[in-house]
């Protein structure tokens, strides 16, 4: 069995198997191969558009890749580890299909400035997507933040209970996490979007090629500067990663909090069977596991970031066979962040039920009122810091007592501070102590209610 | 000794103290002194605004505020352990200094939005200043280009000589991985400039606050909409890692080509003694210890960025104590990135010399311009796989005979393919092979000129 | 203001001084003078015991070396940038104090294997250090799991009440996890504990050095065989920032479950004050501080793990002044697992308290017997698979009835399966289901007795 | 479609199908098949064992799970995403093929303690089989350090020469870095192969078996002691993934290093066709792919290795879901690092030639023999400083006037210091100075070829 002929007639003999397998993408650049056959049909264009071809050529060019991606489509093109890549295995069918042409297509392009466009072609793609995932988890966010709005839920510093919230409010931190995920994939498209096509192996190349052409036939909005960095620059990929590690940050802390409520001590959400799981062995057993499956999915994501981030440190210019690497941690990054926040998306929209009995019953039962009887204090000119040392103290009292704040007398009142009036009860009340948060970005539920209509207009 | 009183009756006994020294972040957030006396100054200006305070004491707290900046300049406010952390330090000394209005500064605020305030207020300027030394970095890296237009300097893939370039061209490649540093810090700028202040501890306060007034008194550009998310948000932070990251792999990979060039093998630079230094017992020794140094600090950058991530993962809303950790991975990659930054500009503006001697030479000796004539013969209308293959067959014989390419005579050539004509030598000479890659992006000579003013343009 | 005369006369120019601040590593590397003293006298020894030096030589050095360790200890010894690092601090005080002799101490020996000496010395000691931490940690678990070997905790899988357990049985998994630290720890101390010195700068020296000597006289249990291996080598301050993290990631393990059980909902835990602090806002606060920043240092760790593999990718022998920067990880690293295993021992020593009674009621709340019906079943030799089925019916039935499995008459249980008797209830107690886990390693009360005892055994 | 039937009766509806590919594990966890079946089989046997089921039973649960094992192996088995998982697969099956036997299998057994016991077995295999390729490793680079005692080779530190060595010297510090990791591995071994089998879902069980008994069929050393610690203890992955980053931290290193010494610069080695690739577009390249690949695969590991610390970070005891993610991380951790270290062993023993004229002719024209001229006048009592400062003074104007040492006169070397004799010359040719080095790991000649007799003992 003889070599695949994909390089010069300097080499002489054949590489050994097992570095050929160790040295093929094949088998995971194939994901690409819609994006190399775009590519290369922009490329083909431009080198008839420039007279570098003829425009015969580039017809029989364009038919032939068009084969391919039928071929391709129709799972007829399939080629092995002796292919090396999914460039060359492109271009070899090509030449079968429409000979000498086909061996025209690389004339003033490397797999260089080929495998760096391809990789944006696909990361633009697949950004788009999440964006568009992106807003359908917001979406989801909105719609059950409308419907809670009135609905308490403990919030919480440090797990401890601190103040009453909206549910809804609670929903909307959510919301805004994720605007933040999808303006930042907005920028990182903008930077991705920017062709590297004509940069040639790394020096751009003595053909007069239209690298504006191509990058216009291929939808970029701008062009590398500078051919060395056009192919060694993976800046673009690392961003990436991070965003999504971001996004995963966020799914995990909302992941955290799903199973929080599942559990049995919070009880905040009750699990629908589509989106829950048993155990193989316990009968009761009904387990929130879509939420842990994202959190766990969290430094998987963080690894390909890492991954990335060691493969260029230290690398001289231009390209370098390392770069190769960067294609899975990118496939595997997109595919984890895509499968996470669908299936939060659905998780939130038909998988659990909040319990409004429970989280009602919840902020009954505490002493997250206390800031407000501080406040109440303040307001009165009570300053702030000795306010809020006797509201400590009256907590210390009513622990030890068995008792809440609503439970004390107005006697008792009056004897921590003569300020208090009968106006109090209604201060700690839970929805009194919700409603009161009016301010900007708080938990009031008028303020709320206009959160909503600001981030429905986000949406838009 | 007792606990310091920094919170409320409630608790009875002091801590610990080796949990004390454990829980203390004064050791370090004492770096934000500064931006936490302008946060409070602005929350104290609209405490007064609303009317929430008396003027009378917004004035001594102001006064009071501005009195500790001054202690603190001269070396007079050194908080311990007692004090817990930067902001309780101020308010105490502030009470002391002001005494009830001081009380009276914490009113609708928590130590969660104020840090928050804090922590933006300070990345926001040293984001800035890292934007500031990246401009001069880009100068210096202009001003070499400029002088080294004509300078040739061999052009590698796979560390491998590849085609001759523009010494002018290879460093503008540096200047636009710069560019994107700078421009992605610019929009991290943006989405850190967002003021949490009024958040309150997760869920507004119950006063009536002008979070807008406060924003616009601290030069934010935009306030949190969500007070959860205000209070738990560290993504900026995250951001900036990665950014910094960034920098760190374009440093790096500048760094490592700096190492090759200053070893006896590649003889490109020679390093002035200014930046460089010795071995403790080889006396020839002159090491790029700069170059070094910046390539190592790359992986503590990296380790921030990923201690941020994974202090996130997974934490339930809103505040939790894990984010106090936030801070000694922001303050000392900023100080990294910064350091880092200035060495290797200084390094590259009077640390090296090329030498042209050297590089002159170089891209004589090696078969680089083989490209140019599998060019040359696809201009001509042979296939370009097909030249391609025939070159690399003169390249394998070529090397066996121990000639260069420049060494075939006519004939030689001619036997290999009769397009060639006496114009072969000219489009192989080492001057023409870059002039001739006049592509867009390009390293031609002619080329790089107009990517040097296209650059300057994007410092202005 | 020159330059510090810190290498030979070949250079002719001062360092810039900017560029001697960022390579002077004497900000943090004095850390290692105590080591440094004890490995330069070791050395001095190991000169006069060969007759490379004179032995009235030896004397002077090393009285000079400890009166450099007295006026360090007396907190007079405090060089500057300009000296560098520790050692050239070290050498040029110490020929300030004996004169030539001070000259000679550098004789076969480089800083290179200097400092992987040092380092060695260093973190030996604080492996040995957290090491009896890790001993301490572990008898305050076992005191408590004795004080608790009968107390009932629901045990979760997926945060689900899953089985109940004995508190000790609980308690011990941490015992288990610390005990692998432990062991780990000693492993890595055997291959820290190998003497570079003699390495030279790479390649070993001409002088008659004894490397046996100098190894043994600084308790090395085994020199490296390779000097390019011996000054280039760090696996074991990434192997121990391995073990580091997975303390971590233990600690951080058990700080989620305190911070989980000291919140509201589960209530498992009382927080006393000594170990708790408060909210400067919200006077009802009592957070749990100790386990959130532990858990907020776990990625810390991670990052400098991460941190020293990144450094070391790709480094070519031998030496390269990137090494420099694996100082501040290890530190850090050894600090910040000082500081959590001592929080958490503090912490779980005397700042928390369970709960019996709540626990007591938590593991009559549910269905967690349900797999002890199913083990019921197929005892009496209804294959497994049907009678879990069976069970998940009841306890879907159950649930829909607001009834626990406790509430089925026994008439109930026989419509389910015949094989039920009135020995079900008691199987299927709480207390009894514990109790009936007497497998090898499981949680029944008298296994937890017997794997205590054992437990103590591995403490002797 | 129905939803499989894999857990109890409990649940009513089926798993939304998005939901159900989000958890599935079948996709990957199939490559644990052997080991889920042989673990099975072990069970299975104890349950006989122990009476727990009928030795008919045990019979036919065997012959039934070697079934399936046929039916694998000839690509028979194949279960689709409904399966879940390869234990419910593999139990479906088995009850397919042997009825109610099939059901009693998973008595006393959990899929946690299941999995942990597959994943261990999985993993004590591969460790073995990378310890044997490391094994093969070291065994290439001892064949070539026998062929190249004598060969010098430039020794370097900060990349610039330092002293020369023994091309042999070079190549075993690599010997001993495989050593470490061979013996590192083996610790590791230890600790994965310890049995959870009997640990229950988290709680031990309720049935008399026999947990020795299983783990003495499978070769378990030990076993663990505490159910809870068993299921949810990953340890030995996380342990293994810094293993296999150490390996992976060495073989980047001499990837580095070939790279290096296969360019025009070095010009050390050539590359071999068989382990050499081309470029698309300039036919003269012959690249480094192995080793670039290897170094950019580096961060890979890195990237797995942060995956499955984060993945633990803060995880409740005992099993929860986020530990499914574990196996991608292993699986590809141990392919990268079987794959890389094979292709390395390829590429040392059949890829490369060193280039002996070329490292000869390196060791003659540099400086790197300035601390012999050094440790000349220390060994004849200038006190090694100033020896070293005066040699650094004669590298500068031998620099100058264009004069290596062997160039000046033995008049030159007198005016520089009295004690410079004839014998001078000898001690600053290379083969001397390397020769010279005979201090124990050194690089002298004789002693290289003892360190190479004692490295084949090791490798016994």
């Amino acid at each position: 069995m003889s070599q695949p002929k994909t390089w010069s007639d300097r080499f002489e003999s054949a590489l050994h198997p097992a570095i050929a397998r160790f040295n093929a993408s094949i088998g995971f650049d194939i994901e690409l191969i819609e994006y190399d056959l775009t590519g290369s049909i922009a490329h083909a264009k431009m080198l008839g558009h420039t007279g570098i071809i003829e425009l015969q050529e580039v017809k029989q060019l364009i038919e032939g890749l068009e084969q391919i991606r039928r071929e391709f489509r129709a799972g007829q093109f399939n080629p092995g580890v002796d292919a090396e890549d999914v460039h060359f295995a492109v271009e070899r069918r090509l030449t079968e299909l429409v000979g000498d042409a086909g061996k025209k297509l690389h004339t003033a392009r490397s797999r260089n400035d080929q495998v760096g466009t391809d990789i944006r072609l696909y990361l633009r793609d697949k950004i788009e997507e999440i964006r568009g995932q992106l807003r359908q988890f917001q979406t989801v966010l909105l719609d059950l933040a409308h419907e809670h709005i009135e609905t308490p839920i403990p919030g919480y510093t440090h797990l401890q209970r601190a103040q009453p919230l909206s549910l809804a409010h609670h929903l909307l931190a959510y919301f805004h996490m994720a605007q933040r995920d999808w303006e930042r994939l907005g920028e990182i498209y903008a930077r991705t979007n920017c062709s590297p096509l004509g940069s040639g192996a790394l020096a751009g190349t003595t053909f007069p090629i239209d690298r504006h052409y191509s990058a216009e036939e291929l939808g970029f909005s701008s062009i590398y500067a500078n051919s060395l960095d056009g192919v060694s620059d993976r800046d673009f990929a690392i961003e990436f990663l991070c965003a999504a590690s971001l996004i995963m940050v966020h799914l995990s802390r909302l992941s955290e909090e799903t199973i929080l409520w599942a559990s049995k001590e919070f009880s905040f959400i009750s699990l629908k069977d589509s989106c829950a799981t048993g155990s193989s062995i316990m009968p009761q057993k009904k387990n929130p596991d879509v939420p842990e499956l994202v959190r766990g999915k969290t430094g998987r994501v963080f690894g390909h970031l890492q991954a990335l981030l060691v493969l260029m440190k230290g690398l001289p210019l231009a390209y370098n066979k390392d770069l190769q690497e960067d294609k899975e941690a990118i496939f595997d990054g997109v595919k984890t962040v895509r499968a996470c926040v669908e299936a939060m998306t659905i998780l939130l929209g038909e998988g659990i039920e909040f319990r409004c009995d429970r989280l009602n019953s919840a902020v009954n039962e505490d002493f997250s009122n206390a800031t407000d009887v501080a406040d109440y204090l303040a307001a009165k000119g009570v300053p702030f810091r000795e306010a809020y040392n006797l509201v400590g103290k009256v907590v210390k009292t009513s622990l030890a007592a068995g008792k809440l704040l609503k439970d004390l007398t107005l006697e008792e009142w009056q004897q921590i501070h003569p300020a208090f009036e009968e106006d109090i009860y209604r201060a700690i009340a839970p929805q009194q102590v919700i409603a009161a948060r009016n301010s900007y970005g708080g938990t009031g539920f008028d303020r709320v209610r206009q959160a909503l209509e600001e981030a429905k207009a986000l949406l838009q």
